[in-house]
C-alpha cells in the first residue's frame, strides 16, 4: 500500500516493490505464489477507521489469502512441490510458519478453489447462512451481491436447504449467472430493474432470510419486504466501504415491526468449526452440485486494477490474480 | 383520537366523548375503569405509518390496558366487585368478552401493578432482557429510558441475574431513582452528562447487552462501547416516534465489527409464555425485591396531558391515569 486510499482506491495507492526473500528458519516454509485473492474486506484493511482488524499502514503488504507452491520447507509437514494456502498477502514469494499454512490437494479440485468455495468465501457463505441466517425449508432467502464470491455459494447452499432463493446483482450478465449457473429461483438486476417492484414479484411470500453483502439502498429495499421473525445476516456492506461516513439508511425500529434479527459476523470466528463445513463443500464441488465462476486477472502487477474493478462490480465471479504458473 | 397527531401530539388531538354504555351480552362483562395506562407504544398506534398493529382512525378510543372493577357479569368467571385488567382503552366503562380479561388479586399487590410490573411492561422487561438480551452473570447491561416503566424493571432483573447495570435517563431526579430505588450500579443523565465520557466511565468492561427503548443519538453513543458478541434488544425507539421520518443514526456495518446481534421484539409474541415470568415477578414484588415508582395523574380528562408529558420525559415512574376510586 503506497498511500491510504481516500474514497475509491486508485492504482497509484499501490506499488510493486522488489525486496530480498528471506531464508526459511526451522518450522518455516518458502512458498511461491500462484494465485492471490481479491476481496471486498481488503478495502476495510486499507482504512484507518476502527474495525475488527488492525489497519494496514503505508508500506505494508496487502492482506490476502494466497495459494502457492512450496519451494523450500524446514518443517516435516511440507515438501517442495506441495500446494499450500495461507495468509501470504499480495506477494510473489513468502516465508511463513508451516503451522499457519494448509495443504491443498490438487486432485480434489482446482487449486484456486482453496481461495473461494473451499476457502474463506465458502466458509463465510456456510456459517453466515446456516448459523446466522438459520434458514428453514420453504423460507425465501434473498442475497445481495449474489454473483460475488460469497453470494454465489450462499444461493446454492440455500437451494440445497430447500429454500426459495432470490439473488440481487448488477447487470444482465451477472443475473444470467444467478439463474443459469448458480440456480437462483429469481434474479434481480439492481441497476436495470425497478428494485422494489422486482423484489415484490420475486418474493411473493416475503423475505425470511436476507444475506446482506452490500448495505445501502439495495438493502433498504429488501428490508421493506421482511417477514415477521426474519433474520438478516450482515456479511458485508460493500456499498459503504469507500464512503467517508457510512450512509445511514437503516432504522432499528424496523426490527420491532418485523420482530427481526440483524446479526453481523466474521468468518474468522468460526475457524474451529471449519471441519463441519469443509467435507460437504468439497463433496459438492467434486460432484458438481456446487458451481462457481472465477474472474482471473493475469499478473501480480495488475492486482490493484482487479481490486478496483471488483469494488466497481466489474468482476464476473470470484476475483483472483494469477501470479505464476505451477511448475 | 380527535385528529391524527403530526409530530408531538397536542391536547387538541384528543377529545372526551359521552356515549351510551351497552348492556353486556352472554359471555361479556361490564367493567368500570379505575386506572388506565399511558405508554410510548400508543404514539405508534396514532400514526398511519405501516407497523405491527393496525393504526387508530380518527374517532377511535385510544388503545390502553385498563384495570377496573366488574360492575355486571354475564360470564361465570367474573362477579361484580372483581378486579380485572384488559385492553379496554381510555374509557370510564367498557364491555368486554370475559375471556380477554384477566382477574387481578388485590391482596397480592396494589392493583395498579397489573398495568406495569405485573402486566405488560413487566413482561416486556422479562422477555426482552432474558430472551432477546440473553445476559450472562458478569455482563454489563445498559438500559436506555431506564427510569421508565420497562427500564426500571429491566435493570432490577439484570442485577438479580448477576449483571453490572447501567441506566440512562434524563435529569438528576430520575438518575437518583436509578441508583437509589432501582439499584442500578451506575446512572447516566443524558441531558446533563457528557454521554460518551460517562458511558466510558460506567462501562469499563464494555457493553454486553443494550436494552434500547429510545434509539437516536443516545443509542449511537452506546453502540460505540459494544463488546464483541453484544446483544441489542430493540424494545422501543421513543426518540423517533414523533419524527416524520426516523432519524437514521445506525449503520449495520457496526454489527460486523462487534459480531453483534440487534433484535426487535414485541411482548405480544410471548403471551403464551407469560406464565414463566409471572410467578417470579409476583414473588419479587411481594417480598420487596422488585421496586417500582408510579406517576399517577388524576382524571381521565387529563390522560392526553399525561401522555404528552410522558413523551417529553416528564413522568417519574410508570405513567398512569386514575379514572375512579374503587367502590
Amino acid at each position: 500500500m503506497a498511500s491510504r486510499p481516500q474514497g475509491m482506491p486508485q492504482e497509484s495507492d499501490f506499488a510493486l516493490d522488489d525486496v530480498e526473500v528471506p531464508e526459511p528458519d526451522a518450522g518455516e516454509v518458502l512458498v511461491r505464489s500462484l494465485y492471490v485473492s481479491v476481496d471486498p474486506y481488503q478495502r476495510g484493511r486499507m482504512s484507518d477507521r476502527r474495525s475488527y482488524a488492525r489497519s494496514l499502514e503505508v508500506g505494508d503488504v496487502i492482506t490476502s489469502q494466497t495459494v502457492g507452491e512450496v519451494v523450500e520447507s524446514r518443517d516435516p509437514r511440507f515438501a517442495p512441490g506441495d500446494i499450500a494456502v495461507g495468509q501470504l498477502g499480495w506477494r510473489e514469494h513468502a516465508v511463513e510458519r508451516a503451522g499457519s499454512l494448509r495443504k491443498v490437494d490438487p486432485k480434489l479440485a482446482p487449486i484456486t478453489t482453496a481461495l473461494h468455495v473451499l476457502g474463506g468465501t465458502g466458509m463465510t457463505a456456510w456459517f453466515g447462512l446456516f448459523d446466522v441466517g438459520r434458514p428453514r425449508a420453504g423460507d425465501t432467502v434473498v442475497v445481495s451481491a449474489a454473483a460475488g464470491a460469497v453470494g454465489q455459494i450462499v444461493g446454492q447452499l440455500a437451494r440445497i436447504a430447500g429454500c426459495r432463493t432470490v439473488g440481487i446483482a448488477g447487470g444482465p450478465e451477472k443475473c444470467d449467472d444467478l439463474r443459469e449457473l448458480y440456480g437462483y429461483d429469481a434474479a434481480i438486476d439492481y441497476k436495470g430493474d425497478d428494485l422494489r417492484a422486482a423484489l415484490k414479484d420475486a418474493c411473493p411470500a416475503g423475505v425470511d432470510v436476507y444475506f446482506d453483502n452490500v448495505g445501502g439502498q439495495v438493502s433498504a429495499a429488501v428490508h421493506s419486504r421482511l417477514n415477521v421473525g426474519a433474520r438478516i445476516a450482515i456479511c458485508g456492506q460493500v456499498s459503504q466501504y469507500n464512503a467517508d461516513r457510512p450512509e445511514p439508511t437503516f432504522h432499528p425500529g424496523l426490527l420491532i415491526v418485523f420482530r427481526a434479527t440483524m446479526q453481523g459476523f466474521l468468518v474468522s470466528d468460526y475457524v474451529s468449526r471449519f471441519p463441519e463445513a469443509y467435507p460437504r463443500l468439497a463433496r459438492w464441488v467434486a460432484d458438481g452440485t456446487l458451481r462457481y465462476r472465477e474472474d482471473v486477472t493475469e499478473g501480480l502487477e495488475n492486482a490493484p486494477r482487479a481490486f478496483i474493478g471488483m469494488l466497481n462490480g466489474e468482476n464476473r465471479g470470484k476475483a483472483l490474480v494469477k501470479v505464476a504458473e505451477p511448475s
